[in-house]
């Protein structure tokens, strides 16, 4: 009960530009014991008047709705819309920058989505699996709800998010409009091998073509050995059931693979023994190289990470003391580690990661700071269980060729962008994305 | 690739009445692989006729809104309202009949409110930490959203939820009515000790009274224990910001502890020598027992489990495999086993828990079934890790008195009924809520 306060100054630093060891995060005791003085951040204010009843305190508020949605204080927590008119091309990103925790609330979980929601009738709604099977099988959703289920809380990542980080300049941008394309839910459904199983595959088929309802016919070839391991059919997010336009009633889910593969309104699965070649693998996910050649069926999203608070278009308030807050996800795994530079790369210290830990999901992680008011420039470096450590842009360069253009946003230079994000603090607190 | 489909004879029980070894919904490739036949469920509709092309994939979908909502295929997952028309005292159920996972959406979290959600403006709430402190502080939002932050996938289950158990029958009613006052969701905000740390208690202090800005100004003395421990403030709820029923900007948070204890609007925190005796814990939350005597100040919810599917007002389709799916928590710790029972009691096979199992969280349970078709009892039994097992309703009612009347469900004739649900199936599917 009587633990003292700490200044930050008796606090241990593990990196350049006041990064201060995780265990001050984790409250340990050891380290705190040491310790006096007066005050954590620096920011308290001492009460000296009586605390004022506000005029919300004095009547009866609104009553409890049956379906609630945020206050209306929290307006600009929402999705940014690439093309709000045009249902033909929407991408529509989460605010990362406002969020925290690993969960994406199912409001504003991102989108792609080329012809928009289609308004499916779960009565009337089936699934086709056909092709290289013994027994054609068609199934109701209530058909396919009978089955064995799973929960996993999982992250969904667009091939093309961070396209914006592949510009000749930086753009001055937040991380929802740099990185939205990325969200994280517990799903739930059944695993598609199950239904496999039902099927019954003939040994020649290799691919699974996958097709939703949607008015663009959104269809995709998944290797059968990805539908036999880890992939499912999903019915709730979230512990709902999946928001029209991710997919209800029905979505494939493909752990860990670019999220184009992750098939919404789906109707229909064909075993076959070649892919198809839809337009989202020979050209949508293609990624071509300087020299001509063309990296393609490359699924899992590399391991990637960047810092949510502070990040660009922000304001910090003076020096002091701050929680330098971020997500870090792989597609190949769980987070084993994830560093925190404050001087640009040079020097790297451990951030606390938040449990729970889980493969292919959100880590958010933590790292404490104190900022004595001197320009910095902040960074996150992640590194997965199977020991894939996330790139600087020079490496990623020097592996795909210089960057030709500084587009906007809403453009996608380039796909499976992971390299290391760089926000400048200025001396005045304003912070910027610059590359380093 | 290559795995057979599985017929339910070949499954091997492990309890009375079809109850089928959890090894089978884990995949257990050993156990799979001397079955051979014709379907998992019994189900399986062989495809004829070619795919339809339904209406809905022949247009323009709806395009992405700023802020999901479910489809209007899914209007009854919402809140049940106890007092739709009166914010006096109005409470409001999760559907967890309708859900699946261990998340309960934002836009169904349970609620008690007296007073209805007060319109808080953030940037004008402010929070008082005083009494026997060595300094009396005031924060803003901005102030406190400076510490460093934790989140926490923590359940919040009411006092009074299933309270409509503690009838004398068995009320008809689903799960949203029975055992609803109950929530989990990813909590994240910054500890109550790190501000208590700042603001430095007096030794001699032993409990705090937690104050809320609604207008029926909602308090509670917590332990200062407990306030020590991991009891939090929390901003964020499953990623966003908190909804104005739950709380919003800023929300006590006691994990483990009944629910009026997580103060909503928090506004002043008092440091004391003694519980203040609120209604919330002198008569509100306090037991009165047979013998006169009553029980106050007994805070962790205890160890419970009800199956969510199949439950009452339900009908089965005949006979066939199912998968029996429920939730299990503890306010003490971790799940440590779920047990299910077909047979009221007699015989228990252990059902599958689904990872991640968290401390003071909920656990999804799975349990696979074959039914037979003939009548029978289903149950759930829970084991939290510190060895509290869930007790029989004859175990419950000989430490409190036999219930004296059937109520209807918004009635509270008894505060933390943990006693093991039973539902009962007829040979003609329905299933109902019976005494065993």
């Amino acid at each position: 009960m009587s633990r003292r306060s700490v200044t930050q100054q008796d606090l241990p630093k593990v990196a350049a530009n006041g990064l201060i060891d995780r265990r001050v995060l984790l409250r340990n005791s050891a380290l705190l014991a040491g310790a006096a003085g007066a005050g954590f951040t620096g920011i308290v204010r001492a009460a000296a008047e009586p605390l004022a009843v506000d005029d919300w305190s004095m009547k009866i508020g609104t009553g409890v709705q049956p379906y609630s949605t945020p206050s209306r204080y929290e307006a600009k927590v929402i999705r940014t819309l690439a093309n709000p008119t045009n249902p033909g091309n929407n991408q529509a990103r989460t605010p990362h920058h406002l969020l925290d925790g690993i969960i994406t609330p199912n409001g504003v979980h991102f989108v792609v989505a080329r012809t928009g929601a289609p308004d499916i009738d779960p009565a009337k709604h089936r699934l086709l699996i056909h092709g290289m099977v013994r027994q054609p099988l068609v199934f109701s959703l209530e058909d396919l709800m009978r089955y064995p289920m799973e929960s996993h809380i999982r992250f969904v990542e667009c091939g093309g998010n961070s396209a914006p980080m592949w510009s000749k300049e930086p753009i001055q941008a937040d991380v929802q409009a740099l990185h939205g394309l990325l969200s994280c839910s517990e799903w739930t459904g059944v695993r598609l091998s199950t239904l496999l199983d039902e099927a019954g595959v003939d040994p020649r088929a290799k691919w699974i073509v996958a097709e939703g309802a949607d008015a663009a016919t959104m269809n995709r070839s998944i290797p059968l050995a990805k539908a036999m391991d880890d992939a499912m059919l999903v019915f709730y997010q979230n512990g709902e059931r999946i928001m029209p336009i991710n997919g209800y009633p029905l979505r494939l889910f493909v752990p860990g693979y670019e999220g184009n593969m992750n098939v919404k309104w789906l109707r229909r699965l064909k075993l076959v023994d070649a892919p198809i070649m839809a337009i989202n693998e020979s050209r949508q996910y293609t990624l071509l190289l300087e020299n001509g050649s063309a990296w393609r069926f490359y699924y899992p999203m590399e391991v990637k990470s960047f810092i949510t608070r502070p990040s660009p278009t922000m304001q910090m308030k003076g020096p002091g003391f701050y929680e330098i807050s971020g997500i870090a996800w792989s597609g190949q795994g769980r987070i084993a580690k994830v560093e925190v530079s404050a001087d640009g790369g040079k020097s790297w210290g451990m951030a606390a990661m938040q449990n729970p830990v889980l493969p292919k999901a959100l880590t958010r992680f933590r790292m404490a700071w104190q900022w004595d008011g001197r320009p910095v420039v902040l960074q996150s470096r992640a590194t997965d269980e199977a020991g894939n450590v996330q790139p600087t842009r020079a490496k990623l360069i020097a592996e795909r060729g210089e960057p030709r253009n500084t587009p906007n946003v809403n453009a996608f230079p380039m796909n499976h962008v992971n390299a290391i994000s760089s926000w400048a603090v200025a001396a005045n607190g304003a912070v910027s994305h610059v590359y380093v």
